[in-house]
């Protein structure tokens, strides 16, 4: 495993990925986006993982792609090919069968705040900022566009693809970008209510519940009830949703045994 | 009708329905959704409704399904059924020719909180609560996912599902699950602005409007624009509004006979 | 050109559009969007336009389609000519290569509302107020609820509709419907913010952006992907991109040549 992506497993199962390249303030080139990559492919296969914290070290948090690199490289190719791997990274997030919060304590730029954006949950330290940069470069943060566009009011959106200007965490958490605003204190310690949450549901009802809310979302509303309808009696049959039932009707806690 | 659910119609043409099984916090059992579904069918066919109000007795709003029931139905065949008649019914409600307005006294959790985000409108009290709950017995609150994600910020929803903490009235407001928030001895003055506010409006165009809505929501832009535009020549054809257009000329109030 | 709509264009390639029929409230009949499609097309088709700032003259923003007009031409096909025109028009701002601005002074009712939704970015002054009040005249706003339901939560969209009553600037700006509120001697100054940093970026990225974002928006997160990593490919290959980079990693602004 590379060294500009440290990854820390407990004995909860939560994976904690922490982008270590402060020098390039966690820039996204092709190691780190390999180092991602399988770190999340590794996390797919682990049954005991059960949710990723997505954070990062030194002053920023991601300034995105890497633009000093992409200089050197004039190549149509090899810029389809770098964009291609990184919206796998973030497809990969999308997909994965655990959530993933994104922790974010500084600057996330770019394919940075794409990166928060395609999180499924996010807190944000009060000294965080958000844009979606490229453009002051002459680069429009189009893969960025993606989960923005997803997260944020129409205009909102188009106003920071636009202007590529930063905006606060208060402004980001009004604006739906992230679910919650600490300071930077306390920004671990929103982190792991949230950890700990999740970590007392049932994985299998979270696996299919993350997987079903962003299948859905792209239906229409009768095909959506379909799917929702037989997931849910899918889910309703696991032991772990029996226990959970039978717990309620018996006024209990339900004893789950976390695979 | 059973006794679960009470209907009052009035001489304006407001349906009142009121779930009335305080015991069991209104709970959707297939008792309660099948005098919803049959309540809902009447309105559609009485062509002088003009607006529901989705009301609950006691001191819940609505608990969602009845857990204990379920614990005794293991059996996926059970489940599915049940799930099809609860989304049966939350389409009715999408589907309805007349305006839902939920309103929304108590706690509402689980496809209770589901109920509030299918309605067209909702007015919450203050001391009203939401949550997608099911996830604390395992069970995740897929079908209440499919109108929670077309109401509400995406992060916001997740969070929602993933945790299953309850949210507060101001919370609920400024995600954009209901309209508006009222103290408790407010709340049915508040219901009743928006009742008067579509009554006066003509019923045809109500209906037609609502659809349109929600279908041309699903499209993309150009095939969005040619629906609507159609929908509003065929409007523009009723003599309510050639009424509407020659009164709005003649500087004076329309003067509608409501059907 | 029509006197009814003024066209001014500067040399930085801002446009500004101003509806000008005060007498009308700046109503939308035939004439007046033939001349704003004339106009749109004409930014089109000009290769040194950067921005386009859509103002109105007079007390009001505007006041939608011409009830009065209307009701004249009790005749279907005269209506469905009317919307499809006027659909036109906003899919013309939907379609045009560079942003267009709303600037509401005042009142921005029906049609007029839906304008400022169609756009990309909005600045409302503190005096300006927003309805989709057709449904006051028995004529609900469906092409209107396009936009709106792209740009304001569900259920925030439907109760404007159905009781088209206003909202102010600021709840506006709570719900997306416009993205900045000045006080209104301020209100230019906020525009020209906009239009300058719009101005800074270079032409060809900002219209592959703004194509790029309402395309990926329509689709599902795998073919947006596909369809956005493309796109930034091709930006990058782009003279301006590759100035862009290379200024960034010589950490000097980028030196590029307007077109």
């Amino acid at each position: 495993m590379s060294d500009l992506l440290h990854v820390a497993r407990d004995a909860r199962g939560v994976v904690t990925l922490t982008l270590n390249d402060p020098a390039r303030f966690n820039a996204l080139g092709h190691e780190m986006l390999a180092a991602l990559h399988q770190a999340l492919d590794e996390v797919a296969r682990d049954e005991r993982a059960r949710v990723v914290v997505l954070a990062a070290a030194g002053k920023a948090f991601c300034a995105g792609h890497n633009l000093k690199d992409m200089a050197q490289h004039p190549d149509l190719a090899w810029y389809q090919d770098l964009f291609a791997r990184c919206s796998r990274v973030m497809l990969a997030i999308h997909k994965l069968p655990v959530p993933v919060i994104a922790r974010v304590h500084g600057m996330a730029t770019a394919a940075g705040c794409q990166l928060v954006a395609q999180c499924d949950l996010a807190v944000a330290s009060e000294a965080a900022s958000f844009a979606t940069s490229g453009i002051h470069y002459g680069l429009f943060c189009a893969t960025p566009s993606v989960p923005l566009v997803r997260n944020v009011p129409a205009k909102r959106a188009m106003e920071m693809l636009l202007t590529g200007d930063f905006i606060d965490a208060r402004t980001a958490l009004a604006e739906g970008l992230v679910n919650r605003v600490a300071p930077p204190e306390a920004l671990d310690a929103e982190v792991q209510a949230l950890v700990r949450s999740i970590l007392q549901k049932p994985r299998t009802a979270v696996a299919m519940g993350k997987a079903l809310v962003y299948q859905q979302r792209e239906l229409g509303i009768d095909a959506a009830y379909q799917i929702a309808g037989q997931a849910m009696a899918t889910n309703m049959m696991d032991e772990a949703a029996q226990e959970g039932a039978r717990a309620f009707a018996e006024k209990r806690q339900p004893a789950w045994k976390q695979s």
